[in-house]
Formats: C-alpha cells, sequence, structure tokens
C-alpha cells in the first residue's frame, strides 16, 4: 500500500482545516511518513453551502453510508460531533474493517467504552489525539511517552473559552458577563456556551484523560462538574491578592487506594507553570511516579490546530495499515491496578470560604466555632473593614473533607449574622 | 513473542534507574504494553562495584561482546555514553539483527547520520527518547505528534546545570562561580562541567532535534555554540530592568529559504512561557505551521526521569517486535524539502550590547554613530549616571545582521573613548 485513502465525515470548521492544511504540507507529510495521505470523498449535510476554496466540491456527498461502504476508503475521520450520528458513523465503519479518527471527546467520554471493545474485536484502530487539548499531543504522551509511569496527578487547563474568560476578568477586572461577551466577540464562545462554561466540555476531556491513566473506562458518572458561571470577580480578585490565581481544571489524582476525578474553578498558585496559561491556550500539567512533573502546552482548538492532531493520527494510522500494525497502541487499554473513584463527600483538599456577615460582636467567634467544631483548620483569615453592616469575610482552610466543609457551611448559612450566602471555592498546591 | 529480552549495556546512574523503576512498575508496564519486559544481562565495567539493591548481581557481566551476540537479548540499551565504545556497541547491535535504545545525544549527534543508516539497512530500530529533554517526551512529540506540521521555530533549555545556574544567578544576585559552586552542591554539575557550561551537551540535543525538524542530520558543525561561562550578573540584572532573562537556548528557526541552528545565552522576554522555566527543568517551545505554539516542559535529568524516557522506548521497540512493524517510525527520515544551514554572520536579531565609555563630550555620539554609519537601529539606550569616569552604556538593537554588529563593535572596541570591551548578547521576542 502506498497511498491512504480517507473518508471526511462532516466538513465544517475542523474538517476544513484538515483539507488545508494536508492540502498545504502533502510533500512534508508524506515524506514523513513514506506514504500518500489522500482524500477520497467527503460527507456533507449540506452540498450547495459555501465552502472554502480548498475544499474539491467533486468529492462531496451527503450519502455518509456511502463513505462508510466506500471499497477506496481505507479510514473514516469523524468530524460532525454530538453523540447520536457521529456514535453510528464509528460504530459502521469499525465494523466495515476501516479504522477511525474521530475528535468527538463527548462520543467518547460517553461511550468509549463500547467503542474501543467494538475496535478491539475488530483488530482495528480508533484515535483520538484531537479530543483532547486541541493540537497538544497529550494523548500520545500519556499513552505512549509517559507509558511506564503510575500517574499521580494530572492538573489540565482543557476549555479554551473557560481560560480566556477567566483571564479577561482578572487582567481586564470584568465580570463573567462582559468577559463572555468579549469570549463571543472574538469567536471564542458558542451561541449557546453552556457545555464551555458549565464544565461539561472540561469534563468529557478530563474523564477521557483519566480512564487513560487508571486504565478503566471510568465515563461521566465518575467526574464531579462545577463550571464558571458563576464565579465573582470579587473571588478572583481576592485570589490573586492572597498568591492565587483561579483556573478550570481538570483534576486527577490517585491516592491512597482511590482515584479523584474532578472539574471545578480552582485557587493555584500564581508561581506555578499552570497558572501562567492565559487566553485561549490549554496545558495539561501531569506527575508521573518516575518521570515526576512534566506539562504539555498549546492552542487547545482552533481549525489548524486541531487538524495538525487529526493528521498526526492519520499517519498513526496509515503505518499501522502499512505494517499491518492495527491496534499496536491500543485505543484503551483496560487493566484492574487501582480502586475507584470516591464520592465528592470523602475528597480532602484546601478550601476558600467568603461571606458577608454582620458587624457585630461575636458574629467572626460564631462562625470561626462551627468551621473549627467541624474539624477543619483555618490558614488564613482576612476580614476587610467595610462601611457597610456588612462585613466581607475570606477564609482559607488547611487540607479537609469536603462533606464536613459542606455540613459546616450549611450550619453557618443557617445563622442570622449570615449577610450573604458563603462562596465555596477549591485550591490545589500544584 | 510474550516477552522481551533486554541487554543494558551501563549501568551507572540511569541504567540502575532502569533497573530500578522497572522491577517497581513492571505490573503497570506489562499491562499498559501487553508483553513482559526482562533485563537478562547488564554489562559493567566493574563487577565488584557497589550497586543499589535492586541490580541483580547475576545478571552481571563485564562482556559487552556477550551482550551483543547473546540468544537471549531482544534488545540492546546503550547507557555508557561518549562516542568511542558505545559507537561500537551501538553498530554491533544492530549488525547482530538487535535494535537499540540510547540516552547518548553525543553519539547521535556525531554519528547519528551512520547509525541511522545502519538502523535503516537492518530494517532496524534506534530509539533516543532520552537524549533531549531527559524524561520529556520531546522526541516523539516532534517525530509523531507533530509530524504534519512545517517547523518553523524550536527554543530549547535543553540543559539543567545550565539553566540552574542562570535561575541562581538572577533569584540569589550571585555570580557565576557562585552559581556553578552550589551547582556543584547540588550534584548539578560535574567535576568538569564544560560541556555543559559551553554550551556542548545543549548544542547536541539542539543538533538532534534540528536534523529531526529538517529531515537532514545536521552532525555538530552546523551548530554555533556559546556558552555561559563568561556571563556577568551584571548582564543578568540589567536584561530583568529591561523585562528580559537570560536563558541557554538551543535555537532552531525556518526562515526564507535557510535554517538557523545555534546555541547561545539569550535574552527573551519575561512574559513568556519558557522565561518561567527555573532550576533544573527543561522545555522545548516548538511553532508548526499548522499547530501553532507549543511547550514541553519537565525534568531534563535525573535517573528516573531519565528512565522514563528509556523504559517507554523499550515498550516502542517492544511493541515494534511484537507487530513486527520495526522502523514504523524511522529512526531518522531524511528528505531534502528544506536549504542548507545559513552561516552565523548572516544571521539577524536583535542584539543587547553592553560597554563602559569615558565621561566625555561626544563619546556616546561616537558609539551611535559607527552603529548608525553599520545599518544598525538603535532601539533602546539606557546611559546611568556613574561617580567614576567610566559610564555604563546598554544598548539594544532592533532586527540587524549579525556580521554588521559584530564589524560595528571592532570599531567600537578600537575607539580611545571605550573603557571595557562590548559585551553582545542576542536576543529574541519569543
Amino acid at each position: 500500500m502506498k497511498s491512504v485513502k480517507i473518508g471526511l465525515v462532516g466538513c465544517g470548521n475542523v474538517g476544513t482545516g484538515v483539507v488545508n492544511c494536508l492540502d498545504s504540507n502533502r510533500t512534508l507529510i508524506d515524506a514523513r511518513c513514506g506514504m500518500e495521505l489522500e482524500i477520497s470523498v467527503i460527507a456533507v449535510r449540506d452540498i450547495e453551502k459555501r465552502r472554502d476554496a480548498c475544499v474539491n466540491t467533486d468529492l462531496l456527498t451527503t450519502d455518509i453510508e456511502m463513505v462508510l461502504n466506500h471499497p477506496d476508503v481505507d479510514v473514516v475521520v469523524e468530524l460532525i460531533g454530538g453523540c447520536t450520528t457521529a456514535r453510528s458513523v464509528v460504530t459502521k465503519a469499525l465494523e466495515n474493517g476501516k479504522p477511525v479518527v474521530t475528535a468527538n471527546k463527548a462520543l467518547l467520554a460517553y461511550h468509549g467504552s463500547e467503542l474501543f471493545a467494538l475496535a478491539a474485536k475488530q483488530n482495528s484502530d480508533i484515535y483520538y489525539e484531537a479530543a483532547v487539548g486541541g493540537g497538544i499531543p497529550i494523548i500520545k504522551a500519556l499513552r505512549e511517552g509517559l507509558a511506564p509511569n503510575h500517574i499521580n496527578r494530572v492538573y489540565g487547563i482543557l476549555n479554551g473559552t473557560c481560560n480566556y474568560i477567566l483571564t479577561r476578568m482578572e487582567h481586564g477586572n470584568i465580570d463573567f458577563d462582559c468577559a463572555l461577551r468579549e469570549a463571543a466577540e472574538h469567536g471564542y464562545a458558542e451561541a449557546d456556551p453552556s457545555l464551555d462554561i458549565d464544565g461539561g466540555d472540561t469534563a468529557h476531556k478530563t474523564s477521557i484523560l483519566a480512564s487513560l491513566a487508571y486504565g478503566e473506562w471510568l465515563g461521566m458518572d465518575a467526574v464531579f462538574v462545577e463550571g464558571i458561571r458563576d464565579l465573582a470577580l470579587e473571588d478572583i480578585r481576592n485570589a490573586r491578592e492572597q498568591g492565587y490565581r483561579i483556573k478550570l481544571l481538570g483534576i486527577i489524582k490517585h491516592e491512597t487506594n482511590s482515584i479523584q476525578v474532578r472539574v471545578h474553578p480552582t485557587l493555584i498558585p500564581v508561581s506555578s507553570m499552570l497558572a501562567k496559561v492565559d487566553d485561549v491556550y490549554n496545558a495539561v500539567w501531569v506527575s508521573g511516579d518516575i518521570l515526576g512533573e512534566s506539562m504539555y502546552y498549546g492552542p487547545g482548538a482552533g481549525a489548524n490546530a486541531t487538524a495538525s492532531a487529526v493528521l498526526a493520527d492519520l499517519i498513526d494510522v496509515a503505518l499501522n495499515l502499512k505494517f499491518e500494525s492495527a491496534h499496536r497502541v491500543a485505543a484503551f487499554r483496560r487493566h484492574a491496578l487501582y480502586n475507584t473513584v470516591i464520592a465528592m463527600d470523602e475528597i480532602r483538599c484546601r478550601y476558600y470560604i467568603r461571606m458577608a456577615i454582620d458587624d457585630r460582636p461575636n458574629a467572626l467567634a460564631t462562625v470561626a466555632h462551627i468551621i473549627g467544631d467541624a474539624g477543619i483548620s483555618i490558614a488564613s483569615v482576612v476580614q476587610k473593614e467595610s462601611e457597610s453592616n456588612s462585613i466581607p469575610l475570606i477564609m482559607t482552610t488547611h487540607l479537609a473533607r469536603e462533606a464536613d466543609v459542606r455540613a459546616a457551611l450549611a450550619q453557618i448559612r443557617s445563622q442570622d449574622i449570615v449577610r450573604t450566602a458563603p462562596v465555596l471555592l477549591r485550591m490545589e498546591d500544584i
């Protein structure tokens, strides 16, 4: 085999990027992999839609089945997104003996287990570098480069939209709604931004990374998710004053016989490498037991960056076809070396708590008592002077159990000295 | 084949790390690659030497030839370093049909061309992830993850010793000799630190990265090298005042029909991700034409970090043996898509120039005239007040040609107003 024929399903932003980049870098790609990559057919919803000049309209069809059954298609690239049609596209391609490249994080997070089992049964490949971290080769790093390591911790900034919003809130001193509007103006936020700002997209990606790290396809039920929609500028400012920045992190940890998988806004030290990741950039910080700390940084989205990952996967598939080495690096390899995911109530981390209390004797003492009685040790307290009767109170704790903290806050909330309900954020000392 | 038998040649720091980490993570590694990795023989210089308890003394031999000819050795790991014995070890292993894993950057920089040709002829593998960036999977990222990209630029902090020294000089406000002593005390500097501080080690690694980026094994002649031995604390301070930090960088660029490969202390903006890489950490910043900017960060040295890379390579070799897919990703793939390396005289970059001149009329004008007449445009000038007759003068230039700058400095040096010979450093706007 000297050339590999590609069937594209979907030709939106990323699909056009793949066509474009393959077109411009064809000579280099052929030289590097010793094979020719060639797009032979492209399934789209609307043939008449205006497209980039690089897309050869002769290759367009609305008939997905035709692509999946085409004798001249060696590999199917699924770029339509979502979990319905995409799921059947990937399933049928594998059933037809065609390896698959996909950028679809939601599909893998929800249905990875079933799709990987099918790929194994068919002795075929699913590659999905573009599903996490855009163009950053983090899946390859985790599956291959770091393969000898037990992964102790992963902290990922995995959603460019959220990271842009958080960067703008802090640097521009603007509130969430204003930063979201700016993101939309720059084309960084969708018309319905929920999947980004409520943490769903980050959770899909975190679930995939956690599954690769721990050899058990975890799905979405394992992931605790809290987005940034309700994040107040005030908390970003307070964090900064205490030497922290707030990032939406995917957090994966292995600790004493259990694993944790969670997504939430997190205070991290300003001095950490991850705190310097701004705007739409993504980064994944990984600690391996023998490697130590490493970080992978790059553009988390964008047509060309994502196309870079899709094309790298296509090279891997092409080489597997050439060398008849399908499944050489399994799409996912299950093993049972780790224990199950711990309930969110049972995690222990440090916490940031903000509330407003009445300016009257014993108000602070009441709060401090409730926290102390719950066995939670306070690391810092800032009570600022206020001209009103409502006094802002900012506390950070030492390591504490989530359930204990939540119980203490529920009790505080019921006190008549409390003016605004306590805000709770988690901290990580990276 | 269910198990892969490893012959280690060399069992010093890194070799012991490999034995140790394979020992502790055996179950995980076997699960991830579906094969058992097993060390069957270890060639050392001195069998009697005291070793870590993990090293099974029954496996030791002083007979390297025995390892290379052993019917039970499927892959040879070369960890003795240097270019003499190591070269013959790698050559004979390949001639005997055994793939090789090595961490030897000097060997590859000087003899890569010949060794890769032999590997190709024998249809065998050389893997060398540990040769660059310690445990960071940067070779895999460049050869596979970023394969669809023309590499526009690479900036690498590739020597932990130098980065530690530079970090300590800046943060500790101490001079080079003092920082070097600290490095030695921490075990970060060899008894003879020349290979590190004069830039040789960084140059070996830079040559390897450049060769992978540009498809031509460049060797060492292509690399311009300047180390940090003569770097003055004063220049680190001046740089900092102007918003820059000084790092020893390996620089690889593709510009208008030519490539550049150079190693020298470099002023980079404090705000760049690379400027935040401190202590013994390494990082490689890569700009690809479709991916955009990415960075790979981690421990550049240390027994376990390096062992992580060696073991990842061993997994790749094991999979190639299992799937009979040797040379699936060629150790090095030659192509002729780029032009040759530009002479250092012809590069254009920005420059930092420091000198001391006489405190008398027209001294600054004389200097400025010479620079201007050479067609060099000055970006900034700082002339500080001084109590002596010798006035420190710090200038930065806009983009200028190296030969022009050198000629201007030679002319300045010959003026009687010059008290100390000009210091010349290069800048990069990352």
